[in-house]
């Protein structure tokens, strides 16, 4: 892993669906929609240096995802030759999608999103983003849930929609 | 670790020290210098409810620390109670003082701050904050560095001032 | 006006309805909707000290004004002790509302708004707010329009939503 | 004027001098500079399609302006064609500046610039190039100087350094 500068970095790849991160306005039609993904933004703000790629799966409202969404990222995800993924995700149904992701194999994948949106002054993206960074660097393979400050396990963890925030499942 | 839903969450410290990441802008002296904080900007904006306080434990550009700040700030680390701890930190010397912390004991310890004042609306500071607290709630214990969107062993980094960038010691 | 120091300042009284300039986003609903008002935080940022007072008239997505809801703002500002008044306002129907305040009395008055949300970090909310305050201290007597970097009468302009622009009536 | 609809509308020249607006970060450095003129940026994002040039006079802190460097204001301002200039400044000498420009001419010169660095994701520079470029859409032929929020006569204002914020001369 990175920890061991002799080794060699594996790329990560950030697999964009949509979600509250990349909503955006549109005046002509008076409302918001997923707009272009804002997560190369984010990583150049982040003068982030570690190798990565950015690919466009969805554009969706999480609550929009079908079950064939969810195996099309799924298969996506196999494919990818790095054991390295960040998931941008809308936070509604984050923990269903991780848990479709589940033994994909040997891979660390990291769902993160945000509950403002990235475009917003005052978001959680950019945070959320750099912790979803980390995690995917130096975590064991299995899938992740970052977010509200806190790297979580994905199946020890729910989103308290109420609250607004992502909670240990008890 | 957290990473154990049933397992307490040990609380994170953040020390601040000062530096680019705080660094503001006085009208009344033409002239930037470093202000109050603003990593509890940056953590509400993050939507953090992991269990976290901040102490202030300098307010200096790092170029302008001595070897007395730097055995103050190991001797603050040691006794602080908790295994996780934030240090925010001035760039140009963040490696030094990483090693003088080297070997305080069983706690992980992540350096991190910003090449661009979190002031600024393009800032890498809420970036590198997350990762740095991602790191520091599942890094086992030792030394860390979150700069440049890479999770660095303090020991195998340094900056590269001319790039603006941290890279892998060779 | 305000151009002559020896003159008493006339505060100026901002009205707020609405419209995109106040959207925000509420994740427990998936959706935007016009919050609370941030005039008061961009006159902050914009460090205004010329005397003001915000009122807020009604909270409201412009297409769904009423008559009654315009009589209602006519009403409230002819019985302003002021002679300066700023109303932010959605964009759609903003010169129809304009229209209705013809009129009024011996008053300028001032119609501004944003074409996208001011809590997002790329928005013309300050910097048509700041055309209004400077026209509202200095035009005389009459109803304008400042929107797309222009300082429009009001019954010479229309809204492009197609382009995205006020224009003049030609 | 631009009030006229029917009237040519005159392109609006911005000369830019330096200040703080347009002060950056140079992290190779560890210090603030005067950088490139965020004024495209700050147009751009206000949405402007009033017809506008910019142009780059000075590069400079005001504190160092000379008096052959206001000469050279004043001359690049007279040839214009335009009769609208806006001029973004540094606001220690604004004042001083703003003397020498006088009577320049048939034309609406209004300075403007900013007491935080437009960089800042809180910086007035937005909201004072709004109030300008209004300003100097409808006030008659003079000197003029927008900030803090109001529209001055060049003559009658001073700046307050320790209060940070410009007040009309008494």
């Amino acid at each position: 892993m990175t920890l061991d500068a002799h080794a060699p970095v594996p790329p990560i790849v950030v697999l964009t669906t949509g979600g509250t991160i990349d909503k955006t306005y549109f005046d002509a039609l008076s409302q918001y929609q997923i707009g272009e993904s804002v997560v190369q933004r984010l990583l150049e703000v982040g003068r982030v240096t570690y190798p990565f790629r950015i690919v466009e799966a969805l554009r969706k409202d999480s609550l929009d995802l079908t079950p064939a969404d969810r195996e099309i990222l799924r298969a996506t995800v196999a494919e990818l030759a790095t054991t390295r993924v960040v998931i941008t995700h809308g936070t509604d149904t984050m923990t269903e999608t991780a848990r479709v992701l589940a033994g994909v194999g040997d891979k660390t994948i990291v769902f993160t999103g945000a509950l403002s949106p990235a475009r917003f002054s005052e978001s959680d993206a950019a945070f959320n983003l750099g912790m979803a960074f980390a995690t995917v660097q130096i975590a064991p393979p299995g899938v992740y849930i970052t977010m509200s400050g806190q790297v979580f396990r994905a199946d020890r963890v729910r989103k308290d929609r109420e609250a607004g925030r992502f909670v240990p499942l008890t």
